[in-house]
């Protein structure tokens, strides 16, 4: 693991390296973000962790620029003293992207501070808005406008616009809507040396250049800093149901998607499989909740339908669905959410799994893809070999599966059999495991995380020479001294573990 | 214009430039294609003048791979010989980018024998293709496979995916499904120096590095050469229903349009906007056909709205639909296509607005986009604008309202008045009097048909010297000398007229 050693120190009490910026300097660039910039350890703390402490790393300052101009003039100054430039937005990634190493050489960049919502133009269904904007508030600002922004995560009240550009975002829509990159129409970038690409297009159809949005997007602030974004609005739903459905292996969920995907059509707008490993999990620490399917079965699937039309409609086609699948021998149960109150607990259970299984102490995760065809032999496969290696581990398995992403997740023995050291001493034998499986299947290891510094020497391994070459090309085209978020995503293949 | 002078002289006669291959090394790149190489002027002359046979170029010879490892030998010997590789798929293309200039130095990388049908996954909803499938076969394996391929262009009996792709084609479903872009999953690529980038994925969800796919597509053969792609499938409706409205302005046709995204949802498949005058011009040139609205409207819409249930439900809400517009007075009348021979009806009068505008002579082609809720502003003040300046040019102006694109062309005066010299000379201050009103509102000059030769200049104009220098850089990147599709796409401003 390429992470950071651990360490509260900051650099006024430490200082940068020796070839770094000077006092002078430092006061330069205090000056030329109008001073927002922190550079006290307790001030800064907050920025230098990741969201799973995984990670913590030192730095020169936080600056927290107001403006664009202050966003480019804390990149010029960067670009000028050879300082590099992390780029933070909500801190909620899950890949240790956000955070700078422990060298404490790089200036962090807060987008926080730069939250205006620019723009809504309904007619266009268009909102455009700074990159530090919260996903929640860009919700609520679609929403007021009678809109829906169709981006839905677990860190939605924190995570930023910009982060979930520079990371792709995924979630729970993504079948419909698709992930962060759909959502875009338009990006504003501050470049490598300071300079500022408007972007900003709000254009459904532009075939003038390559698309140099689709490569800012996904790259981790390694390219550029994204400081505003045109995101594509839709319709708001008039009806919204979801079931949970009993089904009894992965190949049966995979029937039903095909069924529902011919029914349904475009208003089928999630399909998430869960085993019943996490259902027990969530029925064990999130109180309140209950099994809604009895007699439990393996894996459920809670299936959710939009109508534009009225409710009416929306049931009758659930049930339609439901009525074929059990016919056919694809479901043995189902119930269907007969209010709002109930549509929300459904989805309550889906989205209390990763707080479930933290609370069991120790996780190892996998945030997988591979041709949604090829999921339900994987599931059999891997589950068969980890359960007949590691019979005592806890598999902890769920995802879109109508996207093909499975949170393959472990936890250490319900009985506790192992401590957290043994736990996760099997780290990287079983990370290699699963991924070489997945490898096996022409799937990615890193659906919807990112690559970080978590995943980046692992993704070099399943790269193929071709590829790390073009990667790296267009790095250095466009950040040729390497000063953004270094020791992001590129990494020697030989550093993967184990 | 950058077009190179027309000739029918190939090189088997004029033979390349000095600085050439030589006879023996035209027979290792024979040897090295395995024999599949036309360097006669009378088989290669097809290749050398593109689609509206505006620009005709020179060639050393045509390449024809049947294997993507031919394709891998004809790009290495380009680069050991330096020379430039022209990629062509179907020949289609409107602006010129799929023909060598007249130096005759190039080889014309013709992929059109590249054919095969590689992969049908139903589960996955993924079409796997080579790059010189045509569209048309493509759609009908998607079909023979119970899915949609919805993408639909005129040119779709001889258009190829991989041009497709390189030019990221839009066509009439994108309000629904986008841009050939947002079809495509996986690209396989030759890069400019021979190597093959297996990025053939089939994954909803992939963040491990850069999106070279999205950067190759659209880039018009100039970063690299597309030999196959997975394509992205969906359900085929059940039900498919179009209305003809008659609008009173373009204003009235964007309120329609709101309330149709807001009552039909992704019900709503397009919404094509067509004028008078270009109604005037099918009716005039095209058999069989008859005006559908009486009174004829100053406007008209082409609304399509497809369902995965019944048919019924569909019918309802477009009436449901017509009726609160029709309230409202944002339309003043309608007609639902009652059969499946009626739809086609209906569309078959959009489809052949270009027909009937080429039977009027010469034509002046603008390709356009802007935010949706600047398009009724642009048609007015332009409509009034050129009917003031140039009151005997019919504007012929059409389009996908749904994506703010429009095609707002231009035809000579009905009554002959005019000779095609005199109006083709209008053609560059025409071009810059619309191009410079969609660049004030922040639109493209080219939505659709890419640059080409044809708009490389104008692009360049209305691109800021820090785009510009970004595209560059990545040019640089992915093809440093400068090798593949040489000319297109780039230029300087001042080469544009006037």
């Amino acid at each position: 693991m390429a992470g950071a050693e651990p360490t509260t120190t900051g650099p006024s009490a430490a200082g940068p390296s020796a070839a770094g910026p000077t006092a002078a300097d430092i006061a330069s660039l205090r000056a030329a973000l109008n001073g927002h910039l922190l550079v006290e350890a307790g001030d800064m703390a907050p920025f230098l962790v990741d969201y799973r402490r995984r990670w913590t790393g030192r730095a020169i300052g936080v600056a927290e620029p107001r403006s664009v101009a202050e966003v480019q003039a804390a990149v010029r100054w960067c670009a000028l003293h050879g300082v590099p430039v992390v780029p933070q937005g909500g801190n909620t990634g899950l890949s240790g992207g956000s955070v700078p190493d422990a060298s404490g050489r790089a200036l962090l960049l807060s987008l926080r501070r730069l939250d205006r919502v620019r723009n809504v133009d309904p007619s266009s269904q268009t909102l455009t808005v700074d990159a530090g904007v919260t996903l929640q508030r860009a919700q609520e600002v679609a929403e007021e406008a009678g809109l829906l922004l169709p981006l839905s995560l677990a860190a939605e009240g924190s995570c930023t616009i910009g982060g979930n550009l520079a990371t792709n975002a995924g979630g729970t829509q993504v079948l419909r809507f698709g992930n962060a990159r759909d959502l875009c129409l338009g990006l504003e970038v501050v470049t490598a040396d300071g300079e500022l690409w408007d972007g900003l297009r709000s254009l459904r159809k532009d075939n003038t250049g390559y698309d140099l949005r689709d490569l800012y997007i996904g790259s981790e602030g390694t390219l550029g800093i994204i400081t505003a974004a045109v995101l594509k609005l839709s319709p708001r739903p008039r009806a919204k149901l979801a079931a949970l459905v009993a089904v009894p292996t992965p190949a049966a969920a995979l029937s039903l998607l095909g069924l529902a995907q011919a029914q349904l059509g475009s208003m089928l707008t999630a399909f998430e499989l869960v085993s019943d490993t996490c259902l027990t999990l969530v029925l064990r620490h999130v109180p309140g909740t209950r099994a809604p399917l009895e007699p439990r079965p393996p894996w459920m699937l809670l299936v959710e339908i939009s109508s534009s039309s009225d409710e009416e409609a929306a049931q009758a086609a659930l049930e339609a669905l439901l009525g074929e699948a059990l016919e056919r021998e694809y479901c043995s149960d189902a119930v269907v959410s007969g209010s709002g109150a109930q549509f929300e607990a459904f989805w309550s259970l889906r989205e209390h799994i990763s707080d479930a299984q933290a609370s069991e102490g120790a996780t190892i995760k996998h945030d997988i893809s591979m041709p949604v065809s090829a999921v339900p032999g994987f599931i059999e496969t891997m589950g068969t070999e980890l359960a007949r290696d590691y019979p005592s581990l806890q598999q902890v398995v769920f995802g879109h599966l109508g996207d093909g992403n499975l949170h393959y997740n472990l936890s250490p023995p319900a009985d506790g059999s192992l401590d957290k050291p043994a736990f996760l001493a099997l780290e990287p034998v079983l990370n290699r495991r699963v991924h070489d499986a997945v490898a096996a299947r022409r799937g990615s290891i890193s659906a919807e995380h990112g690559l970080g510094v978590l995943r980046s020497a692992e993704a070099a391994r399943y790269k193929s020479p071709v590829e790390r070459a073009l990667l790296r090309s267009v790095k250095e085209a466009l950040d040729p001294r390497g000063l953004l978020n270094p020791g992001k995503m590129f990494a020697s293949p030989e550093d993967s573990n184990p």
